[in-house]
């Protein structure tokens, strides 16, 4: 958005003076009004992929067992990464496109009955799919365990209600719905995290969330803070809250709306179970006959769009339009437009 | 600087794209010049306190034993790291304004030899000291073991000839005297630190180094690259490699003696040993009577001008003025003409 860009060009200010104290103080407690938490919101720098590890070294303690939900290429990366720190994994596959719904998730927890986390995707970027959150919130809150939730794609874009849902940590990235340049991660930390942190025997030092927050207190960062990008994620949460929090949810349902109906009333079929399907993100299916990849590439020779790929086990079979923050309906119909048009021109070519 | 500035307003491109692939190339290239090697020069999201994690996790295993040069605050500080991360720490002691010279460093090796890496802080931001790093490297190279560098207001402002001073691994931070808003560290590896990253224990993911050059060799990064950052960095590399890296560092310690007669006429003493003053920041101690703290707040009062205090033990007791990066005479001389006038102010006021 314009007025981000602008925001970035603010003149520097010293980042341990008043000034900034103030202005910090300030952001966060925007961060705290679109999480819906009475608890804490932290800025880090870092992108989106540091949430994983954040999410893990703040909480546990090696050998500990979590239980990872998979439906996509993120959640199965969450998963590997947490392989890596030494954690007890235990995986719950769901087929990629389907959600990650209550029926899947107890039957894993009462399996494991010592797990310490739910690891969980709100948004699973690589299939479109929206895990219904809220519902395995209360389910986690009945089993017990930590509900770490990696919210990349979905925080500012889509409803999160962190303390009545039994979200106890979300991290969200500023280049999604947040609509800034990459380099922040944010992170929602609610009681229950915080106190499993006292516990948690991973070392940490740049990713401790203890400091962040103690820091926070006085309105700092431990180290050099990325004024610039603070500076666009204010803007950012100042456009958010002048729109309203209800409106920016509808707009990007309507926009996902719009996206899927053009999209198969060209031929796409939706990967995502349409009951939910994503408000940020659409995977589509090619028509048969058709390479996603080719579409993907001719969006952007003839028409100067960019649009994703499948990734991972979805590579070539799917293409992926992002449609969180700053996106309107002229460019998406622009969007349906080229699509339309490299449509049709692939199937002349059969 | 302008040039800096104006470039973070280039429009976003896509991160996985051709054109992104060779801009970041390109960059990467510019970055291994300034270090003067022919290893790898990598960027990661974050800010210059991650460098110390970073260097640890990619090369040594818990348990190891490193040997930690801390002659001021930032020496203490990735000292203090290495410890929480499960490493066997041995300290060298250096006096907080003196250098830590072969002298000190030759008989801690001496007395460890199972010392698996050396941490060493080439310009000590506390104390305004710049430590003899060729000589330390030499020596270093001679025992055996790695030379792991906190680079973070040196590069770009000081002399580094990384290969030829066996300098394993060193960082730095884009906000010092890269001239850049604060989020990116920029990280140096050579070939020995990459053979110890092949047996290094440590779980790691997010700053996995070998991550980011295997992304690297096809110009990608292994999340969202931070482009605005990015963009930034490279104007500046521009801007550096116009001015001519030698003509840099010689302005730097033109301006850096500017500051230094300036406040010893003023009846201020260098806290740093003069033989190793450094380049990029001058550490002073205030005149007898005058508070250093108070010397701070009156140029911010009387004169808008920010300068730092004392940090860990020498809080209270100095003020610290940087000269990195963007800086230049004329307004160091403003510096110095209020500097003039808030001492003669307080002075008056006694």
């Amino acid at each position: 958005p314009p007025a981000v860009m602008q925001a970035m060009q603010r003149p520097m200010i010293y980042h341990r003076g008043a000034t900034f104290r103030g202005f910090f103080k300030g952001l966060l407690k925007q961060l705290e009004r679109v999480h819906q938490t009475e608890g804490s919101v932290l800025v880090l720098p870092g992108t989106g992929s540091a949430g994983w590890e954040i999410a893990l070294v703040n909480t546990l303690s090696p050998g500990d067992q979590v239980l990872a939900v998979v439906a996509g290429d993120f959640g199965e990366r969450w998963a590997r990464v947490a392989e890596r720190f030494g954690l007890r994994v235990s995986r719950v596959e769901v087929p990629w496109g389907r959600a990650a719904t209550i029926e899947v998730v107890r039957p894993a927890l009462e399996a494991n009955p010592d797990v310490k986390a739910v690891l969980y995707t709100y948004n699973e970027t690589s299939t479109g799919v929206a895990n219904p959150l809220p519902e395995v919130g209360e389910l986690v809150r009945q089993h017990g365990g930590l509900l770490l939730v990696d919210g990349v794609s979905a925080v500012a874009g889509m409803p999160l209600e962190m303390d009545s849902w039994g979200v106890d940590l979300i991290f969200s990235g500023s280049q999604k719905a947040w609509m800034c340049p990459p380099g922040l991660v944010i992170v929602g930390v609610g009681p229950r995290a915080w106190a499993a942190g006292e516990r948690a025997g991973f070392p940490r030092a740049f990713w401790d969330l203890r400091e962040y927050r103690e820091q926070a207190g006085t309105g700092d960062m431990p180290s050099t803070a990325p004024l610039t990008l603070l500076y666009a994620l204010q803007a950012a949460c100042d456009l958010i809250e002048a729109e309203g929090l209800e409106q920016v949810f509808a707009r990007h349902r309507a926009l996902a709306e719009l996206v899927r109906t053009g999209a198969i009333r060209l031929g796409y079929r939706l990967l995502a179970d349409p009951a939910f399907a994503s408000p940020t993100v659409t995977a589509l299916l090619p028509p048969d006959g058709l390479e996603a990849d080719t579409v993907v590439q001719e969006l952007r020779a003839r028409h100067g769009i960019e649009v994703n790929g499948g990734q991972g086990r979805l590579r070539g079979k799917i293409l992926r339009v992002g449609h969180m923050g700053w996106v309107h309906e002229p460019e998406l119909h622009r969007l349906l437009a080229a699509l339309e048009d490299v449509t049709g021109a692939l199937r002349g070519k059969r």
